[in-house]
């Protein structure tokens, strides 16, 4: 299972009751967060979530709104006595950008390790899930991610069977091993069942709708989306400042054919952002405005 | 009058509910902000307060909990269309620390200018009022900071026929003008009084207790001082971290004779601070164990 929690749903700048855009789940005990701006360590206390455990952190882009609230994090996963590395990951100039920031975070008692984005699609095997970055379009170099679970067939004693594998190795294989023996080289595919669906989250902010955003987010179980504006008419502004409506987002929603789309990042001026689920509903009918602190519990299917 | 807003409380990181102790007043239209933690800006906001008209912000120090948040309240101010300049004050480096951290507020639609403070004791005039910087002890170089605002004497007409000040010029001269008349310099030295009391409000965080404190805070309206730890037996504590207990604060208000005390900047650890105030109001009875967003206006005598 994958735990997914929207800390903040606001852009630009922290407001209060709302505090800016940023991601975290939780798989298998390890953490992810995913931008860090002004006070998302604030909200991750607010969850009761602990940012110790925090092992990756990717940010979208460097605008201050999803970065501000870094060099308060590193500290404060310094104070939580981590000693343990912590991967960074984001578009290119990450390293100068972070050490930048650090200067105001020069003592950590962990190792700091950067992945630069360069590709327009990368793949990052991380804490026993991948991690896909896709490319998307705003007004500096912006990435979405898409966190994905890959889930291994059922075991199949006839396969097993088929393929000659001895009863004794049957429980190992099933762990994962990989046993040489008998001249031969046994592993998991000889007899499992073929691979089950797994899980899929992805997250996007900010960009304007692209062909990549939709192939990304294809088959997701949940879509995290930038919904900047929300009433009709603000296409244009949308345009002019590289952003979304929520019809927009709505509108990739439909197109990857994901289960559910939650809209984000709302304009300061968007006062009551849940004023206009209509003109995402209306195109996406499983979309939601959210509030802050938003989770949900993304299950394997037959875990349901 | 000068209005005071201690924007929040809190020492080491933000705490859902518990701002980092940053400092807002505001006289005669001009702000001034001591300090800026990461949440700063959501504070000010909270307290109803525009980022627009911060004229000056000045650091104590630039460990984290006091400069975080300054990226993201640069960005907000620039949001708020603000195109006069804004003047930054803090010990030596302040020109390094705040380029560096720029890197993600790299364009702004109004000038920063800096003031460096080099010599124990600086005395600054800005806005109508003198803010004077004095060096604290902590474990990097530390300034607290007056605010002092003069107030000039009461219209003496007697002193004024004494002074063959002709009558025409009274009205003028009260108003501050210097005039040029009669092969004389006609000033309003020549028809006030002896200047009466002012305004001085001082803040003094993080440090240790030092004389120079004491003398720096002699005689003020108001003192903010920290207090991180609260508990008897915390002194030693105290000491390894520089930082102060309540005492040592009540201590410092004692002797200082100023009429208020303000205590603020308690551990993360601290959860209920107020329990602790008999530990300073046994020392110096008018002392306050504040929470976020606690304001006053100090007022010139009379006008009381």
């Amino acid at each position: 299972m994958l735990e997914v929690s929207l800390l903040g749903t606001g852009g630009m700048m922290p407001l209060p009751g709302r505090f800016l855009t940023s991601c975290l789940t939780r798989f298998n005990g390890s953490s992810l967060l995913i931008d860090c701006g002004e006070g998302t360590q604030v909200a991750l206390k607010k969850k009761g979530y602990s940012c110790h455990d925090i092992d990756v952190i990717a940010f979208t882009h460097y605008h201050g709104d999803h970065i501000s609230g870094l060099p308060g994090l590193l500290l404060s996963i310094g104070n939580s006595e981590r000693t343990e590395p912590v991967t960074l990951i984001g578009p290119k100039g990450l390293t100068e950008v972070v050490g930048a920031l650090r200067v105001i975070a020069p003592e950590l008692p962990f190792e700091l390790r950067f992945i630069e984005l360069t590709e327009p699609v990368m793949s990052i095997p991380l804490f026993g899930y991948e991690l896909r970055a896709f490319k998307a379009r705003h007004n500096v170099t912006c990435y979405g991610y898409s966190q994905l679970i890959s889930r291994a067939g059922k075991f199949d004693p006839e396969k097993a069977k088929k393929n000659n594998v001895p009863l004794k190795y049957w429980s190992k294989l099933q762990k994962g091993a990989v046993i040489e023996a008998d001249g031969r080289t046994y592993t998991q595919d000889l007899i499992l069942g073929p691979e089950r669906k797994g899980l899929k989250l992805t997250y996007c902010t900010d960009s304007r709708p692209t062909k990549l955003i939709v192939e990304s987010a294809g088959g997701s179980d949940l879509l995290i989306c930038e919904g900047m504006y929300g009433e009709k008419g603000s296409e244009a502004k949308a345009k002019e400042h590289s952003h979304m409506t929520f019809a927009e987002a709505a509108e990739i929603a439909r197109k990857a054919e994901v289960s559910e789309l939650w809209l984000t990042h709302y304009s300061p001026a968007l006062v009551r952002p849940e004023d206009y689920v209509q003109t995402a509903t209306e195109i996406f009918p499983n979309s939601h405005v959210c509030k802050d602190g938003r989770a949900t519990v993304l299950h394997f299917e037959e875990e349901e």
